[in-house]
């Protein structure tokens, strides 16, 4: 029973046995694989873009701070929500690759940001010409931070405000797919429709072992990825093993599947949660993560069962009158159970 | 017969059974999982260093540009051969990391630095006080860029000059283990004993799929250098996967038979090609690359015949006399066979 | 009548004179000057901090930026007020310096941190280890960027903050002496015994024509600023210019008796501006600045009389009712007289 | 008599007279002064480049790093002679000012890069896609650092090689107007005509206090060289003391009048050493650096007779036989005299 990331769990078959089967023979490396092309064609089809380029990497942070870094100057501002993942969880990777640039805080609850907020916060900076840093660029985080989703329409309502400044959009969609199928919008309508020029596209959290693709809708900055993707050590010479795993990843909708599953495990942890007297949600359960809070005990004694979750925040202390209620992130990921759910609530609500 | 790169070869199977094994259940991220602590103390009883700081990344780049970035402020010099591959081949990875060091190249035949040559270009650095750059580190590449090895003995008389200076020394060991088959060192005694501080410990190259360990003997800057890991974006969640790559490599000597083999294949190739009329060795072969010339009929045969390697220049052309020889580099890898080396032999000789 | 910034104005007949003076003969370049000896000796006798390193650049953005420098690393947050001038008139200079810190906000009426709130900001900061960026540095605008002034004491109390977490503490004085001549506090008590670590004491503001001391009374970091300056272009090879004005500035009183007038003209301004119907003050007037709202009609009157100041915020709009209050910047200095400030408050009483 | 530098000399008392009249009531600050209008406009005239784009700086430092920063990205090499100014004297400020470009050098005798070897430099850099840097520019120091010069011919030829990499020329004119009044060519034809793109021309060692212009003949990147400036601290707030110096310096032709008579001294100065016996120059006079070799015991003499300069290496020993020749660098500025001249010469012949 283990809530603590999706990170946390393994990759599927489906990957295990692509990667098994890349180990073949001779590959040419560093993207060079025949693999890659085909992935790259794959991920136009997906997003109805044949322009688009496409690049992997392992790594989360490396997508989003490496689409960062060409999407503003270093004193261009990225205008982010407070709790967006660049800005609370990455040790300044964004800051480092974009060579400095100032992440603006955008306001909003459950880790949305509203048009409003964010036009607000773009009106006000640099408007002063040279003295301040200038307006760069808007990252929106999709799924959010907080387990809420970003319809494609909200996504589009964002987007023109930053083209309306003449700024290009990111998408951190590390938990895109988890997005994605909250809604009813293509992979089109959640990005390039909607006004998204780069997007992070994860793999890791959803079931792969560790990659991501950067799909970059507009080309023109593409030849600078790559030198920026070398430049930053995440080019791969065994590349051949990141393009198995996309493959396999987009190959007959696992990618779909994968997240449709986990998030529809954390509705079922979500449902059972809310139903406990005294608990509520502290955002509302939109893809795969439950942030909710319950009485003290309930937690005592899903730790006590062996569950793994965090408190959010997690310096919440444990001693404290049983019925008071704590906050705690808890994920679900494709290989969470049905069965994982209910033991872990078996736990919180002490039944047995 | 792909002699391009070592980059082209598979994992072996021991490393491939390694992931698939590390492929169940949940595990914590980030390098917490209980194999990262196996491969720790691996690392340290190879290396006689029970203080020593182990972290793992996926790209050699990675790997050599923040060990650099740990031992260098930015405006220190890094002395290193001309034909490092921190110089050639890393797209300035190095300046990236470090914020904007200076590499200051150092001359030596077959890629090898000598003692002069580097006291010669650090005496001349850093003389004018706040003007100049100033005196940062050494980094020595073994095995070399150009299938040459130093021996422990050289590796010191290196690390003695620098030491002399108060410089603290990297070793680019994307091939270290290829240059540590080639002699009678121990591992200590080919590093920490030698006065190298911080090793980029390859295994990408030698049979892994993706991994370096990156070895702090020194570990004062070990926080320094998480940080440094996050912030690239080079912390892996799902890092069981690094780990149990890593585990493997060192288990029972692997990683040793691996450069042997390799080492061993490059000789034999080396010692037909020498054999060939007209032909001769660019480079002594004393790991596992061959840097040899020999008749550009030789080289058509051979490419005709489906063997793949890279001209060495790689912009000599290949229309011309016959006769004329033409420089390569050929690589050998874990996965290269006696049959391959005498099919390629065979090829080039067109004795067929 | 021009309020429009302290830095509009000439510099004092004082300063002149020394620069003319200085410019006989030859002397040695970037600092070595025997002026600079002079000037490092008087540092340290106002501040009573006989180890304290001394050096001078042109603007004030290069001290602050080269001070944050020298106290934090790259993934080292600085905590700041959202106002300080380093977060907000620098176009991300402390960013660039720092290679790619995070400027972390934090609130307080009229632009003065709070303990309480500095507190916060600095608990909730890596927490989650080599996730987050880190706790780097403490930075204090004196006088802030709104007119209001920190006390000595005030110093302290944030310092103390900041040194329970270990952290060093930075002051923008910018306007020092302005916030100095408020107080009855010591140069040293206002600095250094109140946890001061680098303190940026301005000149250029107060009477200079270009010259800011950073003063360094930990000098362990002093050989890193100095290569940091040169590195930034701000070593000045005719330093002779810079050693003359503020050896001038600090002779016989005059920093402080310019820095008083000021003030005292501010005070005057303020005073008049509050007796105005209607009119009040942004906040309170204890330095040279003055932040306050008054009629529309009485910044018509005083804009066409040729006065010259700072709508603040500047996109308040000129055209609607009279009566209704605008809100305004207006900045006195050394060479601000009585009968500016009378003639000023005569346009907008429109008196006359 | 000193020799040392032509930044050890004062300013002139055309210069010292404009910045005391600029002393005079309040300022627009940032560049906003009207002075800076007519220093733009004389600068267009002078060049014959009425789009071209001026900004003042006050180090040739920082004149340098900006512009090479706008011309280049961080993973461009920048080429230049192994005794450029930016390679050897700035402490790698175009290294952090870029954001990691590397400095990839050429040879050429006398400081002078040959079309030939900066093409081989060229040609050499970048040719493995993403994985080496990449072409970036070329930079020319004119005068160089050897007290040479490059005809207008000469900066063609080097400019066509980089044209023909579709690079951009920068060039260092830290002395360029002893570049220019040593030979025929218009201040255009030295410049854009020949293919530079941007200058750095000097002011301070050619008699100004501290000032310096960057002239980009292409304004197209001139926005960005604005926020470079403001974001590296270079953007001073009473600029109006940039500007008088740089109006006062081309108006009347003051700044060739200054060069010519530096030239000249040093002309004096090399003929008289030249012909003593058993001396020789190291490197042509051309401009108004002297570098010869004469007498061990001239230089004692010198030296006890009170002048200044620099042996050149500088670690060349004072001890040894009075007949051996020591190396030295001698610079004459606008303010040396033929009486300072004659009294070094003097001095060294031992005559009195």
């Amino acid at each position: 029973m283990n809530f603590a990331s999706d990170n946390t769990s393994a990759a599927t078959p489906e990957i295990m046995a692509a990667i098994t089967a890349a180990n073949e023979g001779a590959a040419m490396p560093y993207g060079k694989d025949p693999a890659m092309d085909r992935v790259r064609a794959k991920v136009r089809e997906i997003f109805e873009a044949p322009e688009a380029e496409v690049y992997l990497v392992a790594t989360g942070t490396a997508a989003n701070a490496l689409a960062c870094a060409i999407l503003t100057d270093p004193w261009g501002a990225i205008f982010c929500h407070r709790n967006a993942h660049i800005e609370e969880d990455e040790c300044g990777a964004p800051e480092f690759y974009t060579g400095g640039s100032k992440l603006v805080l955008v306001e909003g609850a459950h880790a949305r940001m509203t048009p409003d907020a964010l036009r607000r916060a773009i009106a006000f900076t640099g408007r002063s010409g040279v003295h301040n840093v200038q307006r760069g660029m808007v990252s929106i985080t999709n799924a959010t931070e907080h387990g809420t989703v970003y319809s494609a329409a909200e996504v589009a309502a964002l987007a023109a405000v930053a083209k309306g400044y003449g700024l290009p959009v990111h998408m951190d969609g590390a938990r895109f797919t988890n997005a994605l199928v909250a809604g009813n919008a293509s992979p089109a309508e959640m990005t390039w429709r909607a006004g998204v020029d780069v997007l992070s596209f994860g793999g890791t959290k959803n079931g792969c072992m560790g990659v991501e693709a950067v799909v970059i809708f507009d080309p023109k900055r593409a030849w600078e990825f790559e030198l920026r993707r070398k430049r930053g050590g995440h080019l791969f010479s065994k590349h051949r093993f990141l393009s198995a795993q996309m493959e396999a990843y987009l190959a007959e909708g696992l990618w779909l599947r994968l997240a449709r599953h986990a998030n529809a495990m954390a509705a079922r942890l979500s449902q059972g949660i809310a139903a406990l007297p005294g608990a509520a949600l502290d955002h509302p359960t939109e893809a795969n993560a439950v942030f909710a809070r319950f009485a003290r005990a309930g937690h005592r004694r899903a730790f006590d069962g062996g569950a793994t979750y965090y408190l959010w925040p997690f310096d919440q202390p444990m001693d404290g009158p049983d019925e008071d209620p704590l906050s705690a992130r808890l994920v679900a990921s494709w290989s969470t159970t049905e069965a994982d759910v209910d033991a872990l609530l078996g736990l919180i609500r002490g039944r047995d």
